[in-house]
This record gives structure tokens, sequence and C-alpha cells, in this order.
């Protein structure tokens, strides 16, 4: 290592990955982090002086494709996934022929023809009449499905179980990584599914002898239990869909009928195949689906669980890696404690996703894995910016980390290609010591938040908290971002937060402690609800809630229902509704109210970045509706006050310290605390501050890439601070 | 008239407005212009000399409001109105009252009490249902309305008749000039309905005594029968809601009363209210309004025959001005022709509403008003500008006058006001040369069309042919410019147009001679559809349809319905769906397609303007469609093949020179008929060629404010030429 690092003042709480052949660089580099944990990576393997290096050393580990000539030798246990094939137009009279696999790539999957009859489901999509077994038969050399008598100029689909050939993490490495070129002898790996013929009791065995082979290990990391979320790659093997909390390949002729046996009624394709959508977690989930994710969810539960205790008997920790074959362990699931794991560890690609993992019940300790991964794509001289991508992992993390601090941090990868950036193991080396000094500063006391909770209002409720509006993990989609804004905001301010459902809300109201409700979300989706307000009760519990005192935020197209000449179904308590060309005759006077509170912190109110707004223009629907926010002919931020209540309207909230700053701003004055915009409150949108009153104690943050000076207004005192770019600072109150 | 004017070449065609007190300068003006008719204006009297300066002199007449001592002595003769209260939540337990008038404009509405329990009806929003005449009371000396136990936290509102106490038009008049200033004494006037007690036989007699009195008048100028277009005017006297097309002041309870007798059912508050929209025209309208419509247009096409009879037996022609009352005339309804008028004049707001002017069907002879009106607002020397807007108006009217030449033209308001502005005299007295020129030229010939009609399929059909997206009259609104673009860029463009209804085609399939139909709109109105497309039946008609050889142009939200996993019904043949963040998880590999000649007048085709867009981004949903624009992550234009046909989407199509020229080449590429690109076709998208094979003559027109050169492609043979700003040229064609 020629650049000598600077060393922390403290050590532990870090892992570290490691690989063998450069023991004296880990060596050092685990005194730079204080790291006591190292982990080996999908390729790399632990050298011989992991265990007196550090406390704890972890290990991957595959339950469902870690032995391949297992795999191999048990062809008959491979994983289903279910797939609707392109939707085909008879283009007149006669038989209409579909290969159910065009589009797809075929290395990923074939059809499984285990009882077609009640497996597929052919269904007329104009007329959405569901065509009977006898009108179709598919010919299993091929692959194509023949309806003998279409409806001319109708179009079908067919909803089809395949076999994947290929598993899905592994191939998704093998394509990305151009391994069939650098490397292509290596296997394509195959998963194999716990449900089938043997698997179950060979994973316990395996594991039971993997134990005993690797006494080094005392962490085993499970990368992870048994079903894969759902990815299925086109023709040309690139990405064709993903849905992070997709279940489709966690099916099989087994489980349903299983499920059925359970349940008493047999679920149909259609159920998974969901018109093509797949019951993605935008779609509001149906009741069939929800005994699904129910009924696999305590499957997996009862099996992860078998085990961790494997893993115990033989004085090991569990953790778990929240990603790749996590389906059946959604970490706020009500079977998920029942696991027994010690640990989850996952990646923070976001403020929400951090908090997200530190947030998962019943478990010991969570860990964050920050970017980048320690893998060429970053770490070459190319001009890649390993540094830049530290900082930018930190920066958005460090909101929920000073929140609700994660009990552990690590990096993923090889490190052999960070020692080459010095730049970057210093940088590194400062963030392993901030992240520590917030537990070392805090002495484990949580920084206190507004006296009222935070709800959000949506189809999914707590099973998904911290978790909405995303399609792939925590990347950007260019439709969702003005509503992830809101979650990712909330990540990083001072409310406790509750994740609600609707269901939850109409049997039992909203719970006590919440002052303000947020709906956010596009219309129809299981965010915004759809469905959920089509009989008015949910509106009447709303509107009485609100009347009584408290705050309701709607973002984008909230509570959206076409009925009764409304479309937003709130639209008396938020005050605004969506134009959807059905009210142009109506003219419009909004009058922009300046100096408002909730806009304080924008330099020009017609300036507000809504990101994509709310779908179509938004119009007040009352005079006393104050539009805060008005550009283009469309209103973007609106106040309204409601009985003792009040409501408050956003287009759209992509996130930005500013934003965040605009949804605090607004949840105070929505719950009629404006009071708090004094207490505990900074005058520069892009530090926080976070008060320990137990410890007298602040820690004032920096979420800018400039240095910034900022006063914290604390209880009527002030101080003036000037934090390095990113920096933070702790102050004792006296 | 300090300026000396140039002479015309020719005369007639041209009415001009004149008033007293100027004779001399009329005279001049009269020559200058070569007009053959005169006319008064609102407010202006007809000089004596009028009879002795051109061959007809106009008159505007006022058949619903034109004697105010016989109004003010019939005041149970006032023409209702249908209003909707506000929506008012019961904000707990209790009566809820409702003031019915709250937010109108009490000068023009009062409440009209008559048989409330059977006009007025209150209903709860929230639940849909309607509470019982038993359930409620109204207060009749405050037009409060008590609900005696509404549902707590419910919305309700109150569809009542009210009495129009100010004359729609007058009202409008009086307080945008600021009479009530100016000419305090100036009279409200109030509105008669012909259909109550004695204003028919009143209404005859009235006519007949006019005419007697005013000999000099050739032409009767009816403004307009019986029924104004909707207006509510709020709390401030400031426009509430404007319809041109609304039906709200046609009713009363005689006409519901006679309704019910001929047609056997009762027609409901609700039937007008429609839960606040009032059937405007982007609401997918019902079977009972449309009954109305035509219960209204039966009755009121009967009673304005006799008028004109009255007319005609004084040896007067009668002319009707489109506009004001016209409601029940609509003029491509089926009675409208038995009326017997001999004209029809109406205000060229755009190509779209002049070339609707020069189609009306069962006159002799059509008249277009240019603008600018002779008015205070644009005849001032404070920066106003009369020429550019004579410019505007001539060159974006000009189109459709060479498509389908109007008869006549003229100019209306304060003639003395005009003659202040020479440069604008001359400008007119060119565009009044350039107006007689196409008639003279041509011969009476049309110019030549594309070999094939293009269909313009939505739920109104031949009803509202040219008038589609209309609000207020050819008046823009941001949500609807990105469709009406598409209609005011045919109304100038070499193609029959047929406007064609649902019903039509479901019953009696696309007209032999259409070649390619455009399905324009926001899903759920009544352009695009919404439930029209919910059985399958119309898709299947043009699946088939576009199949055997024809074309589909889709604009914005084209055949919208949530059905089967599709948003857009023939997403199958356009190749693109409309994302509503429910497949997200699908990915998208968009290539665009280079060089395809319907993009080939855009400089990028990522730059193509689509104004508002489709209101969401927009995904092709086969690897089959060819992406011509994409920007921003969203499909603007895309073609795809299906079967024998050929089918184009638009995300929205603005009218601009540019985008005309990319429908017209869409709709020769959808049609496949690529070949007409180099026949009859310029070189330069400003420019349009009018080819008149009967004259062998061809008019070039530059629709630019500035001088192009352009090559016009005749059949193998080219002309290269240079046009003045907005200029135009004749060309012989050996």
């Amino acid at each position: 290592m020629p650049h000598k690092t600077h060393s922390p003042r403290t050590t532990g709480r870090v892992t570290m990955p490691i690989q063998e052949g450069i023991d004296d660089q880990i060596r050092e580099l685990v005194t730079a982090l204080g790291a006591d944990a190292v982990r080996n990576s999908d390729g790399t393997w632990l050298p011989e002086i992991a265990s007196e290096l550090v406390d704890r050393v972890y290990s991957t580990y595959f339950p469902a494709r870690g032995d391949q000539d297992w795999a191999l030798a048990h062809p008959d246990t491979l994983v289903n996934q279910y797939l609707m094939s392109a939707r085909v137009t008879a283009m007149g009279q006669g038989p209409l022929t579909i290969d159910v696999l065009d589009g797809y790539f075929r290395e990923q999957f074939v059809p499984c023809y285990e009882r077609v009859e009640r497996f597929w489901e052919v269904i007329d999509r104009t007329s959405g009449e569901v065509v009977a077994p006898s009108g179709w038969s598919v010919d299993e050399s091929t692959g194509v499905l023949t309806i003998a008598e279409p409806t001319p100029w109708h179009e079908y689909t067919v909803g089809f179980l395949a076999d994947q050939v290929w598993d899905t993490t592994q191939m998704y490495n093998y394509i990305t990584n151009g391994w069939g070129e650098t490397d292509p002898t290596r296997v394509k790996e195959r998963p194999y599914d716990v449900r089938k013929n043997g698997v179950w009791e060979y994973a316990q065995q395996a594991l039971r002898e993997w134990l005993e082979a690797h006494p080094e290990v005392d962490v085993v990391r499970f990368t992870t239990f048994f079903y894969h979320f759902t990815i299925a790659f086109n023709t040309h093997g690139e990405e064709k869909f993903v849905d992070w909390f997709g279940y489709s390949a966690s099916v099989s002729p087994e489980a349903i009928d299983a499920f059925e046996a359970e349940y008493g009624y047999a679920l149909r394709a259609e159920d998974f195949i969901d018109a093509g959508y797949y019951n993605n977690p935008f779609r509001v989930p149906s009741p069939r689906f929800r005994d699904w994710i129910s009924f696999q969810s305590r499957f997996v539960a009862d099996k992860a669980k078998r085990l961790v205790d494997i893993a115990h008997e033989a004085g090991r920790e569990a953790m778990m890696f929240l990603g790749d074959n996590w389906i059946g362990t959604e970490p706020f699931g009500e079977h998920f404690p029942s696991i027994g794991l010690d640990a989850v560890v996952g990646s923070a690609g976001s403020a929400a996703t951090t908090r997200l993992i530190a947030e998962i019940p019943g478990v010991r300790y969570s860990e964050v894995r920050f970017l980048p991964y320690f893998f060429p794509d970053v770490f070459n001289h190319d001009g890649a910016d390993p540094v830049g991508q530290a900082n930018d992992s930190w920066l958005t993390s460090r909101r929920a980390i000073v929140r609700k601090p994660l009990d552990r941090m690590g990096y993923g990868g090889y490190v052999s290609l960070a020692l080459e950036f010095p730049e970057f193991i210093d940088r590194i080396t400062d963030i392993c010591q901030e992240f520590r000094d917030i537990h070392e500063q805090s002495g484990g006391e949580l920084p206190e938040n507004a006296p009222f909770a935070v709800g959000i209002l949506n189809a999914w409720g707590p099973l998904r908290s911290w978790q909405t509006h995303m399609v792939a993990h925590a990347l950007w989609y260019k439709a969702a971002y003005s509503y992830v804004g809101v979650i990712e905001a909330l990540a990083g301010l001072p409310f406790k937060v509750r994740f609600l459902s609707f269901d939850e809300v109409r049997e039992q109201g909203v719970p006590e402690e919440v002052g303000v409700l947020i709906n956010a979300g596009a219309a129809g989706t299981s965010y915004s609800g759809g469905e959920a307000w089509a009989d008015g009760r949910l509106a009447e519990i709303l509107r009485e809630w609100v009347a009584a005192g408290h705050g309701l935020i709607g973002v984008g197209e909230p509570a959206a229902y076409d009925k009764g000449g409304s479309f937003i179904q709130l639209s008396d308590v938020l005050g605004v509704d969506r134009e959807r060309q059905l009210t142009l005759n109506t003219d419009r006077y909004p009058t922009l109210v300046e100096g408002h509170v909730i806009t304080a912190d924008l330099k020009r109110a017609s300036a507000f970045d809504d990101g994509e707004g709310a779908g179509g223009d938004v119009y007040t629907v009352s005079e006393r509706t104050q539009v805060l926010s008005y550009d283009d002919g469309t209103v973007k931020i609106a106040a309204n006050e409601f009985g003792a209540g009040r409501a408050v309207y956003f287009s759209g909230l992509p996130y930005s310290f500013t934003n965040s700053r605009t949804l605090q701003r607004a949840l105070y004055w929505a719950a009629g605390r404006e009071d708090l915009l004094s207490r505990w409150f900074t005058t520069h949108p892009a530090t926080e501050v976070a008060w320990y009153p137990g410890r007298r104690k602040m820690l004032v943050t920096n979420n800018a890439y400039e240095a910034v000076t900022t006063t914290v207004l604390g209880d009527g005192r002030e101080w003036q601070l000037t934090l390095e770019p990113m920096g933070s600072a702790w102050v004792d109150v006296d």
C-alpha cells in the first residue's frame, strides 16, 4: 500500500470484504477502517488469516443454487415461473398459433408442461373470456399453442408455467460481466425449488456438511433463501421485466396444489399473470394474491427457520442478505421474526432503503452495505469516480442512519481493486469513523422526533414499510421518482413514521399517535388506492379525522377515483382536484399566497420542482384553497383548512434537500405545529439537526457538496455553524 | 381620411360595418374595400346612405331580448338555467344548509321555485344516492336549502333551476365594457323564453312590425334565436363556467314537461347537471342528453323557420349569426336545413371554425367575419397592433378558405375607429382582394383532394363537425390545444374530412371513401371514447378494417379504456400503450428510426412539439413498432404495420405549420400513399399548394411571416417560387 492512510479513533461496527493472496494489505486495511468483521464475495474465497484479524468471519451461502452437481442430477427440481405470452391478435378466421416463449430468453426458460390444462390459461383479452382447455392444444416439441377457433380480431394471451433453466442472479452476473467470453467453461447455474422432490432434505444436509467443513465461518450470510424476486430476460438476453417484490418465481404445481388444499380454493394462472402486470406492487393487490403472499411467506419462514436452527446448532450466527432469493421473507411481514435470524444485511441504495434495513424487526442487529461495490466498473483508471460514489452513498444514507442508526456497516466486492485507490481508502476510513461516532456520541439514544407520528396510507400498509414506489431495488424510475421523494425525505426527517393500509384505517381508524397522514401516488395504483375510494367509507373516516384537528397531505393523484363529479375523492379536504379534460369549461382564478411557512425555503414559489407532476393539470375547487405554488396553468402546492384540521397538496415531491424541508414544513403546518419550525430546526435547507435531549447534544449535518453556514434554532436559543462540504458536527448543549 | 388607400381590382363579397355621422369616409371605404354589403353592430345604427352605397344592408335582430319593455312587463317569461350548487360537506351530525346560489352572480340568477320537488335534486355525492324531496326543504326567501339528516362527512350538491335575470351576452358586454361606470342608466337586459307565456306570439308580431319599420334592411341578421350557450358568472361578476355547446340554458319546466309528454320518460335535474360537468362536449354524451339535444333542436328549428318565413314574406333575406343564442341550431344537426336560412355568418377564430362555417349545409351562402373586431381594445394608439391581428386572422383562416371558399367575408365593430389606422385599411384592402381572387382565379372549382377521405372518429360524429375539443369559441385552452391541432391542421390540408361517430361505425362500419381514421383525445372523453371501447366491438371492427389495408392515426390517449392489460385498446394496431405507473416493471428499449418520411420536416425527431403530450409516458408494445420521435423517456411519434394496413401514433399535435405537414405525411403514409408526397406537394413546410386540375392552375401560399423559397412538386414537374411574407401566388400550369 504506497499511501499511508490515517487511523480511525475507534474501531468496530465495520465489515470489510477480503480475498486470498494479499494478506499484508488486508491486515493494514483492517486497522485503517477499524473493521471487526470480514466477508467473502461472489467469486472470492476467505484467506486463512481471516479469523486472526477480526472478531467475526462471514461467508455467503446459497441454499437455492449452491450445488450445481446436485442440480444437474435432479432436473425435476427446477424452479418454476409464471409467464404471459406476448399478446397475439387473431388476424381473421382460422386457428391462431402462439409461440409461448416468443420474446423471452430461451436460455432462461423452457415451458413446463405439467398438467397444462390446470396450470396454463388462454384468455381472450378483447372479450375478457377464458378459452376452455378443450379449445386449445400445445405442441410440447415446440412450445407453440394453437387456439382452434379464436374470435377474429381479438387479442389472446397464454399464461403458462415455465421451468427456470438458469438461476436469475447468476444469469445476471454471467451476462453483465461477460463470462461467456472471459470464462466460457463456467457453468450456467440452475436453481432448485425447496418444495420439490428431495430438495428440502438435501438442503438441510448440505448446510450441515458445509458448516462442518467451514469452522472458520462465524456468520452464515444466507444469500438468500429459496425464491428469487422476479426477473425475466428477453430474446436478446436483456432484462425484459423486473419486480423486486415479484412472487412470479415462487410458484410451482406443488405449491399451488398445497395452497388449494389449505385454502379450499384453486388459484388460476391469471391470479399470477394479472393481465401481464404480474401483481407488481403498483397494482392494488387482489385478496387472492394477498393469500398467496401469506401462504408462501409462512412456508419460507418455516423452512428458513430450520436452516437458521442448523446454523445455530453449529454455534454460528445466521444473517440474511436482503435481496436475490428474498421472496417470502418480507421483513415487515408477520412471519419474518419467526425465522429467528441474528441479523440482516442489505444494500444502501437510498435513505429509504437504509431506513428500511434499520427498522427491520425480529433481528438482533442490522448491517448496511454501502456503495460502491468494489467491481471493475467503478474501480478503474478510465475516469470512474469511486470517491464520488462513496460520498453519494454516505450522504444519502446518513440521513436515515442519524434518525435510526444501523448497527453495522460494510463494503463488498474485490478489495484488491479498492486498494489501488488510496484516496478512496482515506475517504471510507472517515466514513467508518463518522458512522461509529453516531453510536458513540449518542450513546444509543435516538434523536428526538416531532410529538406526532406521520402515517403513510396505501394498500400495502406495514408490509411494505419504507418500500413504496420501488420497482427494482432503489433504482430511479422516471414515472415514480416524484413519489419516491416522499419516503426518501421522511427517511431522514424527525418523525416517527407509521405505514397504514386502507383496510386497517377502515377497520380501526387512524392510530392515536398519528398527527398527519400522507397519501401519495398515481391514480389507480396501490399507493393512491383506486377502488379503495369507491364506496366513500374511507373518505368519511378521513374527513372526520382531519376535521377533528389532524393533517392530511396528498401527493400527485391522492384518493383518486372517478365518482360523483370528483376525481380526487378528498377534494373538499385538499382543496384541489385533477383536470381530466372534463372540466375545462370551469374558469379558474388561482391567487398565489406569498410568504407561507410551507414555501419559505423556495426561491420562487412557481419554481417548486414537482418532478413529473400529477399527470395533468390541478385546479382549486374553492376560493378558500390557498395556492402556494402555481405554474403553467397548474397548482403545484396548495393548502386548505378543513374543520379544525389542515391539508396540503403537492403535485409531486421528488427528493431534494429543499423539497424534503418543504415537506417537513408542510407536516408541521398540517399538524398545526408551526411552533416546531423554531425548535431544533436549521435555517439553511441543506442542513439538518438531530437533538438528543438525554445527552444534551445535537448533531448537525450538511447534505450539500459545498460548505454552508447555518443557524440551529433550539428551544429559544441559536447556534451558528459553518459545516464542511458533506460535513457534520456534534455540539454539546449546556 | 388623410391617407389615400389603393384600390382593389375587383369588388364584392365583402361586408363592412358602418355607423352614423361619417358618411364621406364610409363612402370612400366602401370603394377601397370593394364592399357590396354593410351592417350595423351592437350599439351602432345604420346611416341613411346605407342603401345607396351597396347592394345589401344587414341589420342585427335579437329575438330573445330585443324588447326590454316587454320583458319587464312579463317577468314570468324569464329564461331558466340548470345550475349545481357548490359541493358542501356535512361536517358532522345535524342538518346541513346549502345556499344554492353561493358562488354564483346574484345579478345573473335567482332560484326558480316552480315545483322544486320535481325540478330540484339533492344528491349525496359520496354515496351517489339521491336525497328524497321529503328529506330536504328550501327557504324561498333566502334560497337556502336544508337537508334534515345528511350522512355525516358526505358531500352534497343541489341541482336547481334558476331564472336568468340578466341576458348572458348583454351582461358579458356590459361588464366587459364597464357600462356600469360609463353608462349607469343602461338597462340590464332580461331574456325571455319562447316557450313561455305569450312570448312566441309576441316574437312573431314584433318581427313583423320591425320589418315594416325598417324597409332599408335587406338582410335580417338573427343574433341569434332563442337559447344562449351556457355561461354562468361567479360571485365577483367574472365568468365561472362557459360551454359554447351548453344546453343548460335551454331548459324550463315547460320544456321538460313537453319532453316527458313526447318521449314518455321524465328527465331529472341530474340529466342536465351531470355531476357538475353539465354535459360539456368532452363528456361522453348520455342517451338522455342526446334525446334532449334532438328535442330542443327540433323545437328551435321549427320556431326559427317560422321567423325566417316572416322575413321572407317581407322580401328579406334571413341570416343567422353562429353564436350567442345559437343553441338548438347546431348547423350539422339533422333539423338545421329545415330552418330555411339564406345564410350563416360566423367569426373566424381559427382555420377549423372558418372551415366549419364554410361547410354548413342547407344555406345559400356563408360569410366569415375576420378579426380584429373594431373595438377600442385593439384600435388604440397605446401599442395595440390591429395590422398584426388582421394578418393573424387572415393567415389562420386562409388555409381553410383555400380548401373550401366562404362566399363572403366581413369585419365588425366601429368603423370610425378603424379609419384612424390607414395602414390597417391598406392591409384589409389587400385581404379583401386576395379573398376575391380565390373565387375569381378558381372559377368556383375546388382544389383537388387526396384520393381518399380522412375520418375523425369520436362520440359526436357529424353533429360536431370541425368543432372537436372546443370549449369557448375558438379560444386556446392549455389541456386541449394539443388535440385541437389535428382539426386545425386538417382544415387547411387537401383531404375530404368525414366526422364519424362510434355508433355509426359500430352499426355501418367505416364508409368506403375513408382511407385513414383518426381518433384523438384524452382518456375518458367523448373524443377518445371511454366506454365506447368497453365491449371490444369497435376494436374488432377497426382491427379488421386496418388489416385490410387502411390507416389509423391515434393522438394522445386514443381508444383508451382500462381493460385486459391494455389501456390503449388498439395498442396492437398502434404499437404503443400509455404508462399509468402499472407497467414500470417492464423494460423498454426504444430504437429511433431515422429518416422516416413522416418526420422528414422535423429538424430533430426528438424535438417534435407534442404540446401537453399524452398525459403520461408512452411506450412501445412490440419490437415491431417503429419509434419516430422519442424524448425524455416517452414515445412521441410511432408507426406500425398491422396486416396490410398501417397506423401512426402522435402523443399530441398542437397546430404549427410543421406539425400540420407532419400530419399530412402521416396520413399519406398510413394510407400507403407515399407517392402523393411528390404530387402537388411543396418542399418548404411553411408553404402549401392547392391544385385546380380543371383550371390548370395552382395556388401556392406561404403560412410564414417571412419570405420563403419553396419548390412545388407537381405530377413529375417542379416549380421554384419565392413567396413574400404571408404571400400567395397563382401559377398557370401549361
